[in-house]
Order: structure tokens, then C-alpha cells, then sequence
């Protein structure tokens, strides 16, 4: 309620790091893909922007890694400016109960899914693009490095391909919503972009930039609109019930702030009014979150009585 | 982020509850014990209770109606008072994504409920109360008399007789986390004071006057320390994720506040440092939430810009 | 088609039983219940009653056992006399695909349990006798000891309150059909009804001579209509379909005979127009039927082959 | 037991078909795609052939309809073949409890679909058909051409194509056995054959003939083996239990036979040692069978007794 700004320092966030180093170890990098089972486990990076643009960073915050899911949050993004509350028809806001990738649900709920933050709906969200934007994976790319102010921004194709050639279960989403009529690009097409963006590699400090404008009622850093403020508040609910799968309710709980994670290592997060956050370490918990980027996330929301809630 | 409280009075409150008077007779009141289905349904009722005590209210904020499911948000408190952290055993803390009464993910789940404020995890709470207290309903309401500065609260008798006449499915749940040894006292025991629980009646002041500790860092008006700052903040966490069953997302999305409701119509929200609020009209809509006490919350939240995301 | 009566004798069932012996050890007793966990694992009998009444035996063919799910079988029998066709209002004749005791599948029909021979099946068929009988166990124990021509036949109750003590995976069914409209008894007392029926004591001749009539167009071996020639046919077709939880395809395809196994280690199939056969041993296979009894009836039919199909 | 065989005559048939005129309108044609849902509803057609090869039919019984699902019989006889019990790693032999094209239950079991008669089944054996066919369609047309002693027989190109172009959840599910690594090659080109087969076009003759080694221990009319007794016992029981996806219960319990229906209104179905026997009609029940051939074969074995069970 009273965030005192003077206490979010370099020096705050070093100590964060240095005392996360002990928890190296615990978790297990993503495997699914080689290209990331072969990422070095031992990185640890943070870093804030406040909604004036300034940045406090510590660890690896400057080393790009593969965003992946948390790719989901800028489709959206771009689909909800292009479909306002149109996007809503076909796909959900509520939390899935089931793990990301989950079909029972999606074939209870006859095809919708039941966010755009699990799998399917983002794949529902990635399919709504492909119907209005010409290159979807360029004008993320596009939107990104403008949010970012990192012109450098790219895709793996390499982890990109890989992802293809390990897509039989999101193939088999997309064509069950398919076959619900509630997808209407070849399945192939949309595919090729939804890998391309969670092939899209970003450093802590360039994800914490291109996501402050969430924190400041849509207003990014250089004073750009990129939604409504209203349309950022209804984002930022959605990460808070979604962002994390199904720890969603645990992030919440231990956490307090809205996040989006992804299996590269990454979890963003915001605090409405003030800033936004990126850690990263690429070791994951049980559920598919990264163990080390938590744990910092709920070390500073703790210290500095930053939830919420 | 910018809250200002002069503009959240009585003349606001009152012109909401006239313009939601055009939405009665869109919901259905609860029809699954007499009790309830006799009420009459064109009552609308709204209260907010400030920090310090203040009270603005208009419509029914007087009329006492029956609590049900917002008796999961006490019952947790007093549960999380006498085990802390230990309560978790046996109990999740993520949302369920079905329905607050289904079968299917208890099982699922080896008998574990997802949160306490479906009705599992609401009867797994009432489960360890009965193993620490001697009395719970009894104790239940001494808490709330003094939360809402009401020595009159009561629980009616014959709605809690009609709940246990109908309390099959419920008998159900509690027999089945026995068989996974996830329930230490005999079921009939435990029934009989979460049916009691959920029969007491209380008025949108009482109830918005009971939660707003919820607002305040665990301090009641009255300047007692219900809850630490951190419990507080926790409580306040399971409420945005899970305090609306299936809906919470939708909640969170359109309110953006944690809330809590029940099928006697009520729903009680919070604003973190800053008030709580409680609306109240029968009717429901199909997801057993009232249907004009979330279009007033809503309009609330919308009106004076006080979404916590 | 063309069976060979004199091929089935005595010194057969003896070949059988002693090979047989070489798979003890590799299965594991029921251990729900430490009344049943206690059991000599090492013990085999079968016994087959031709449609005359003349039995074939070996081993252990005279061990009382406990009869546990095999008194599905006559409880659907007593019911099918009583109601007629009545009886399939609120009870299915499909395989269910899922455990014995899922609750799943019975949330998802509507508290209609898919066949009488899953637990909730059961549970079903006793209320509906206890809707009729003025005292179930007792006449059921009356059938089966005209039927067996074994007045001596009893429950034990130890096992019968051990049952009781643990069931409470049953009440929650129980309770959960009751939820739905599909149970008109006091849960407690069709509970009482189903775990004596479970607790009945018979030996392998005692079942094969018990179920010879399903053999015989109905017509018991002492030459009472039991049931119609057509009802007869029917409940072995529920037998063949239905009869071994979650394995009747792999019996089916195994063995070949409509069957009806049991966690006591017994299990009794019928070869129409010429026998019945009970063989058991304590031992359970993962999915829960007794390990060397299927080993054995596998045997008996593929050597005599007298597979239906 | 005492089938005679001179009660099944022309005659007989043709009072049946006279008499099962009356059903015709209480079903649907099956409508998913536009060459179906165009035929002519008001046709009947049945047709018996003994184990020598005598034919005896009444009504349309030699149109040629679209045998749909009944492919799944032949190509599991391929398959079986091809890899005799190896076949069975990665498909079950339980009936499945769900409807034919359920993808819950094939992500529950961890994409081993529950046996070859459901379309994820039959999908996993087109696949290892095509593991070890050079053209699986050309052969499977030998296979029925000279099973049916009818070289015309086809595969309908509309029909394949406009399946194809429907087969959205096919593709899903075959997609989800591949992300479980239960589907080897390119998931185009077993849809390609899998619609074939589908369309392959035959009459109520063609069929039974087609059938009739099932009756005969593997034994076709013409004298060769097609299959050992053994394997042709084991399919007749997996047709028992899995033939009629979830009507396989209720058709064991009011036909009993083992059979096989098809979304086109035809049903196969083998009374082993005696004859195999195919009704048609285009209107579905609820559940997809064909109303009238269910009957037709209801009829026919209550009147004649040949029940198997």
C-alpha cells in the first residue's frame, strides 16, 4: 500500500540473487527439446523497471533465454487490440483446474479453452492472429522490440523447429478445437508461428521493459498507449488466476502479484501502479514453473509488502 | 491506486441499487431447499465498511439473509487462527476449475480438496475445526458477533435442518476424503455444523462490517488483530483465485477484487487497505452467484477505479 | 461347439491345479480388510457342476472362501426375479471402462451406475432389495443355501464389520446416488445389507453348484426354474461384458466365458448348455481378480475349447 | 445350443424386414458429412450366410452401402495377421466405457487407446498397417474382394474425401498418440487410409459372406484359412465387449452375439459354428448404431434362439 521505491536497489536485488544460489540444483531444466535441455542450469537474472522506464537489475538480467510461454502474454496483448471483446467468443477466462496442456478439458468444454495463458487457448489466440495479421511472428517480433526498446530481438529457429518437431500434442489441440469449429487457420500455419514465439529468446531486463506498461494502465516506458487502462487491469486479473497454470492459486498465495511464466526459466510479474519484474533461472519445479525465479519473486514481494492482495 | 474516498457515499450506493433494480427477475433464487426458494427476490442491498469503521450502505443493507458459502471465508479464518500453516495438509490452495460441488477431481485428486471455498475443502476445514473445538457453530458465531458488533447473529434453525435433509452429495464428498484418510471426524458431525454454518443470517452491514479486517492488515475496526498482515494478505489471495467457484476468473476479470459469495445471494469483497463491501440480492445466475450483486460490485469497481490489478 | 464332457474330469482339474501351483507367489492377497489379508495365500480349488448336478473337482474345491463381489451376481439375480425389467430404471448394462469403485464415471452419469457389478451397481441392486425384502441377508443367505444344497451356508461377521469399518468409499456412493434421486434407503442400512452379502462364506462347489442354473436356460440342478430362459441369457450376457471390472474385455478374450470374480480370489463362469465352474485362489492380479483362477479357467477353456465365441 | 437351421429361411427375413418398416422415421441418418447424410433412409436389407456359404436375404440386400466402421473388423484382421500378438502393445482389449471418439479417456490412458473397435483404435491400427503395407487400402480391398467373393467391390472417393475433410478429431487423435509415442508414421497418411476404409462401399452379401470364416474358426466358405480358430474366437470376443463402442452392453444384452456396426446402418454380426449375419438400414439411434438393424438382429436371435450367452 506504501511502496517505498527507495528499498527496491541493485544492492536489494544482488542479495536476492546471491542468496537464490543455494536452491541451484533443486530443479530440472526443462527436457522436452534439446536445444533447451542443453541450456547452462546455473543462471540466475532479475531485473525491475519502474513505470518511468528506470531499470534495477542484478545476475544474468542482460542474458536473452528462450521466453516461451510467457510469449502468450504479448499474443494476447495483440490480439486483444485487434479484437477488443470479440476475442472472448471461443475462448475462456477462467482458471483451467488441469495442467497446460490438457485435452480432457478442452473436449469437456467442447473445444473452448478455458484461457488464452494454457495451451490451447493461447494456439485459439495464435489462430485469431493468423486470421487478421499478414506475419504474425514478425509483428510480435515487431511489437516486442518496440515494447523493449531492442531492436536486436529474434526468434531461435533452431529451438523453433524443434518445437515443431515436438508439437504432436499441440497439433492434437488444435485440431480438436478444429473439429469443435472453433479454429478456423490451417492447423500447420498456426503452429509454425506459435513455435516461432516461444522460440523468441529475451533477456530480464528486456521482458520487465516490455511489460511495465502493464503496471502503468497501459502506458509503456516512452509514453506509448498500448491499450486501455481498463484493458490492462483485465490482463493483469487474468494473470492472476492463469498466468502460472495450475499454480496459479499457490503464485497468488505466496507471491501476490499477477505473473506469466514460461519452461525457459522466466516468470514476469507486475505491481499495478509501480513496476514491472522479470526473474529468470532456468531450473524448473515439478509443475513446470521455474523454481529460482519464484522463490525471488516471493522473497521481494515478501520484503517489500508488495502483494496485492 | 488513487482512491478517493469521498466519492464512494451513500448517494453513489443508492443510485447503483436503483439502476440495478431493472435486472430483477433476470436470475433464479436457490430453489434446493424451501428455505431458500421462499425468499423474496426483489431485495437489493449494498454496504461498505471503510477501514475505520465507517459505514456507507443503501437498499436492504439491514435485511438478514442466509450467509451459506460466505461462512468458507470464516470457518477458514478461525482454521487458519488454531493451525497456521499446518492447515494446508490435506487441503489445496488452487482453483478448481469445476463446478464448487463436483465429485470427479476429488477423486481425482486422491481426496485432497483444490481450495477451501468449494465445498470439499469447506467440509475438510469444518473437519479440523470439529477435531480443536468444542463447540464450532457455536464458536463460529461468537466470531462473528464480534467482527460485525452484532450479539443478535444467529443461525437459522430451519434452513440448517433443510440443508442437512438435502445434504446428500455433500455426505458424499466428506465420506469419500475419509477414504482417501482425508477426514478424522464422523461425517454426520461435521455435516451437521457446516449446515449451521451456512444458515446463519446476517445483513450486508454485518458482513461488511465482519470482513473488513480482511482490508486493514488483520485489524478489525475495532482495532483487534483477527489476522497477521501476511495471513491476511494469503486469505485475501485464495479469495481473488478461488472465492467464486468456477467464476473466479470472470470475477477477477470484471470485479477485480477478492470476494467471496454464497447462493443466499450475498457477496462479500475487499479493497486492501481501504474497505470492504458486501452486496446482496437473491437472484442468481447460472453459475449460483447473484446476479445483482456482481453487476453492483462491478459497477463499483468500474465507477471509482478501485480494481486491485 | 462340440464339447466333449468326458475330457473335463477330475484328473484334469488335478493336472490344472498342480501346474498351477508354480504361480503362487506373484500375485497379492486383498489387503483392504486385515480379515481378508489374512487368508492362506496358498491355496487352490475348482470345482465344475454339469447341468445335471454331477461335480468335478480338485484342490481346495471344498475351502469355504469369502464369496465378496461374486455376490453381485445373486443379489441380481433376486432382484431380476423381483422387479422384472423394472429393475434397469437407474441401473445401466454397459462396461463401465473404469475401476470397480470410480466415482467419476457415476458424477458424470447422473448417480446412474453403468452395470450391477461395479460397486455403485451393486449398492443400487441392495437398495432396491431393501425396498422389497424384509430382511436381505437372510434371503439371500436362503437362496444360496437351496441353490448350493448347503444349509450350513453363512456370513462371517468378522469380516462383515471389517467391511463396514471400511466403507466408507461405498457410503460415498451410496450417497452420491442418493444426491441424484437414485437411492431410497437409509445409506447405513443398505451398507449393513452389502457387506454381509460380501462376507458370505462358499466353497467352489458350493458356487458352481449355486450357479449351474445360469447354465441351464434357468433351471437349477435339482430342476427349479430359477429364472426364465431368457433372463437367464441376459445375465450372462451382463456377465460377459461386465463381469470383471475393468478386465471383462481381456476375460473375454482370454478365457472366453461369461464371468463374475470376487476379492475373496473366486470367480465363477458358466459355459451355457453344459456347465458351471468356480475356481479360486487368494492371490489378486494388479486389476484385482485372482491371478490363478483366471490362469486356471484360461486354461480349462483353451484345452477343452469351450469359448462362447 | 439346438439351432435349427431350417427356421432361417427367406421367408423368416423377409416377414422380419416386412415387419421392421414400421421403425422406419424413429431414427436419423447420420449427417456429418453430405454424402451420407443424402442417402435414402427408407431402405432394409439383411442377409445370413452359413458357415458352407449358402446365402439366404431379404430386402435391399444386395445395395452397397458405406460399410464405415465395419472396416475396423477387417483391418484388425489384417493386422492381426500381419502382427499376430505383438499387435496388442499400444492397444487395448477393454471396452472403453465412453463414446467412440472420446479423447479423455486417451490422454488418461496415456494415448494406448482401450481397444481396435474405437476410432483411436482403429487409427493405432491403420498405422501399423502402414508400417508394413505398401498400399494398405489396395490391400485391404483384396482382402474383402476375395473374402466376398466380389471383385467390383470400391472405396467411394466423395465419400473418403468428404470424411477426410471432416476428420478434424480423427487427426486430433492420432496427433495425442503420437505426442505418447504410440503412432509412428505421418498422421496424413493413415487418415488417408483410414477414410478409404471407411468408404468402402458393400452390400448386407458382400458383408456376411465377408464374415462368415468368423463363424467357422477362421475357416472362409471357400476353405482357406484366414485366421487360426484362436485368433478368430479372440476377435468374435473383442466384437462381444467392443463392438457396438457404448452399446456394446446393451447389444450383448439384447442381441447376444458378437458384432460390428457402422455409421452407414450396417451391423455384422457371427453366431460361431453356424452362420455370420448383416442387417442395414440408414437410421441411427442416439448412440450412432443403426435403430432398425439393432432390431432386425434382436428379433432374429430371440426368435431363434441363438443367443451365444
Amino acid at each position: 500500500m506504501t511502496f517505498k521505491r527507495s528499498a527496491l536497489t541493485e544492492h536489494f536485488l544482488t542479495d536476492l540473487v546471491e542468496e537464490a544460489k543455494q536452491l541451484l540444483g533443486q530443479g530440472k531444466t526443462a527436457d522436452y527439446i534439446p536445444a533447451l535441455a542443453a541450456i547452462d542450469p546455473n543462471q540466475i537474472g532479475i531485473a525491475v523497471c519502474f513505470n518511468d522506464g528506470d531499470i534495477v537489475q542484478a545476475g544474468a538480467a542482460q542474458t536473452p533465454f528462450s521466453i516461451q510461454s510467457i510469449s502468450k502474454l504479448f499474443t494476447l496483448v495483440q490480439a486483444l487490440k485487434l479484437y477488443q471483446d470479440e476475442l472472448w467468443q471461443g475462448i475462456g477466462r477462467e482458471p483451467s483446474g488441469h495442467r497446460f496442456n490438457s485435452m480432457v478439458q478442452l473436449e469437456t468444454d467442447h473445444g473452448v479453452p478455458r484461457n488464452p495463458f494454457i495451451n490451447a487457448g493461447a494456439l485459439a489466440i495464435c489462430d485469431r492472429l493468423q486470421s487478421r495479421l499478414s506475419a504474425p511472428t514478425f509483428q510480435l517480433l515487431e511489437l516486442l522490440r518496440k515494447l523493449a526498446d531492442n531492436p536486436a530481438l529474434h526468434a531461435n529457429n533452431q529451438v523453433a523447429r524443434s518445437e515443431l518437431a515436438h508439437g504432436s500434442r499441440n497439433a492434437a489441440m488444435a485440431y480438436l478445437m478444429k473439429a469443435f469449429g472453433n479454429f478456423s487457420n490451417p492447423v500447420e500455419q498456426v503452429l509454425h508461428s506459435y513455435c516461432h514465439h516461444c522460440a523468441i529468446e529475451m533477456s530480464c531486463v528486456d521482458l520487465a521493459k516490455a511489460s511495465v506498461f502493464l503496471a502503468n494502465k497501459g502506458i509503456s516506458f516512452s509514453g506509448e498507449a498500448i491499450l486501455s487502462a481498463d484493458q490492462t487491469t483485465r490482463i493483469n486479473a487474468l494473470m492472476a488466476t492463469c498466468g502460472l497454470y495450475d499454480a496459479s492459486g499457490e503464485f497468488a498465495y505466496e507471491v501476490g502479484l499477477p505473473g506469466k511464466s514460461g519452461v525457459g526459466g522466466g516468470i514476469v510479474a507486475v505491481y499495478p501502479g509501480h513496476f514491472s519484474v522479470c526473474a529468470w533461472s532456468p531450473e524448473l519445479n515439478p509443475v513446470g514453473n521455474s523454481l529460482i525465479s519464484t522463490w525471488l519473486l516471493e522473497q521481494l514481494t515478501d520484503r517489500l509488502e508488495v502483494s496485492i492482495y
